[in-house]
């Protein structure tokens, strides 16, 4: 099945309590894309960076299944870049730094191969940048989800409405599920966001896990317990990228596959975090992720 | 099997952001003892109250299985009591008054028919006066299980050190376990705890779950979302006494039995915060019970 993704490519600097990591290759897109790489190929990528981007990383992207035909590649200008700093908790953070560049007015291009689309993943952006794929597709996907932020909840919440009433899957934080619907019980938050829109909402909850609300059914997936978190940076994208991928490799979109899809979303998360920037991403096979998916079976397994 | 249960009986007065109840029942044991009554009988408690306790309140712990043999009651003095103010989010609280009375010299004396108790709780209490409960049992009992807070960290480290040598089964929240470690990530936090005595951990999260950690094996057991909370009080020391209540029902120690304790652990607290005080701690039927249990089973339940 086709996959479309859609987010930032980018350069990030990044502190965490631990290392630190300079100009490293990162971005929304750049995450969902080799997440859903190991789920379903070629990924349709739609983005914007600058002329600074190296060949070798757009080179690895195309070699790992990524179709590069929708990256616009603005000649004499930068990449967005982003500096962060994490707290001891490897959870909060400060930005440090963040540079638009090639993202400040960006005006997504799908190219005629992509119109068809049958699984849409709108990365974290700007909401009428979401809305503006969309509207260039020739016909409504089998799935569309979308990820976004209390920075656009805050700053474009019009915007934001507008969108998630064509959205299938919302992926948001816990406390951003309080602030878009106004209700602090994660119950009552989902049948108000379900209202907006999306049917599907999924919580991200970082080292909390995760919960799926689908049409008046719950589901919770756990955060694997780890000896060592490196780098967070990426990890909601890249549960994000190893959902729909999964989605997008079965065309099965009941509650109980979805379920499955929430699990390899957060076994790919959890490698994620293991290391700076996207390099534990590259270093996967379907063995060693699978492996995982078992641990997140056996990690939540009782009988009564 | 003989369950006794030490800590706090006591009143308190709790402000939510939906409510308020004042001079109700509260304390650590009385929590305890109402969630193991539905799994073992009688519960031996230890504790001390003031002549200010409502007789009718004593019957009815009574009634429902409390052997009071161990109970000491303070002619003219006055019981423990604490007055709280919960935030927004149901989690962090301020502690408008803390009354000490009765607990202020409180030397708990276990009755001679207590002596030979084969399972243990000790709720949170002076790590000093836990220890002296300890040792007034004639013989090790079969687990000994352990809750406290980072109050005694701070204040009474080594006092804890000490009483943690001989602790089963410890229960903290995950901010606790990481400050009596020192270590940020819980797989290492458990391993140091391991070394200092309890060959068991159990990481409370509230509405995020709790971690068993049980000699290099993990359990994720999830918290059931509530589409309303209305007070948070005493849902660790309902779920230590869940747990407890089934072990010692059952006398099986395994991972396997741990594990399903955690669940019915957990699924009387989430009966716990649904009303003030222990009222529904009082509503409640094996059927319910069970049915709550199957809950938590769908909830994480997915195939792979």
């Amino acid at each position: 099945m086709s996959l479309l993704a859609v987010g930032t490519v980018a350069f990030d600097n990044i502190e965490t309590p631990t290392g630190r990591a300079d100009m490293v290759v990162g971005g929304a897109c750049t995450y969902i894309t080799l997440a859903a790489s190991y789920f379903v190929k070629p990924v349709r990528i739609v983005s914007v960076i600058g002329d600074d981007f190296p060949n070798d990383t757009l080179s690895e992207l195309k070699a790992r299944g990524a179709d590069l035909e929708g990256l616009q590649i603005k000649e004499g200008e930068k990449s967005f870049f982003w500096a962060g700093r994490y707290h001891n908790n490897f959870i909060s953070r400060d930005t440090l730094d963040t540079q638009l560049n090639v993202l400040a007015d960006f005006d997504p291009v799908l190219p005629e191969s992509y119109r068809n689309s049958e699984y849409l993943m709108l990365g974290n952006l700007v909401p009428a940048i979401q809305m503006r794929v969309l509207e260039q597709l020739e016909k409504r996907p089998k799935l569309v989800a979308l990820d976004t932020m209390n920075f656009w909840m805050d700053s474009a919440l019009d915007d934001l409405k507008a969108v998630l009433k064509k959205v299938d899957v919302l992926t948001i934080n816990d406390e951003e599920a309080r602030q878009l619907s106004g209700e602090h019980s994660l119950m009552k938050a989902a049948r108000v966001i379900h209202q907006m829109g999306p049917k599907n909402l999924i919580i991200k909850k970082g080292e909390h896990g995760a919960l799926l609300f689908h049409d008046g059914e719950i589901f919770f997936a756990p955060a694997l317990p780890l000896a060592e978190v490196v780098d967070p940076t990426g990890a909601g994208d890249t549960f994000a990228g190893g959902f729909i991928g999964y989605l997008a490799k079965t065309g099965d979109l009941s509650f109980a596959n979805m379920k499955r899809a929430v699990i390899y979303g957060s076994a790919m998360a959890s490698f994620c975090v293991e290391r700076f920037s996207v390099d534990h991403l590259k270093e996967l096979t379907p063995d060693i992720i699978q492996d995982r998916v078992k641990q997140f079976a056996k990690l939540v397994h009782f009988q009564i």
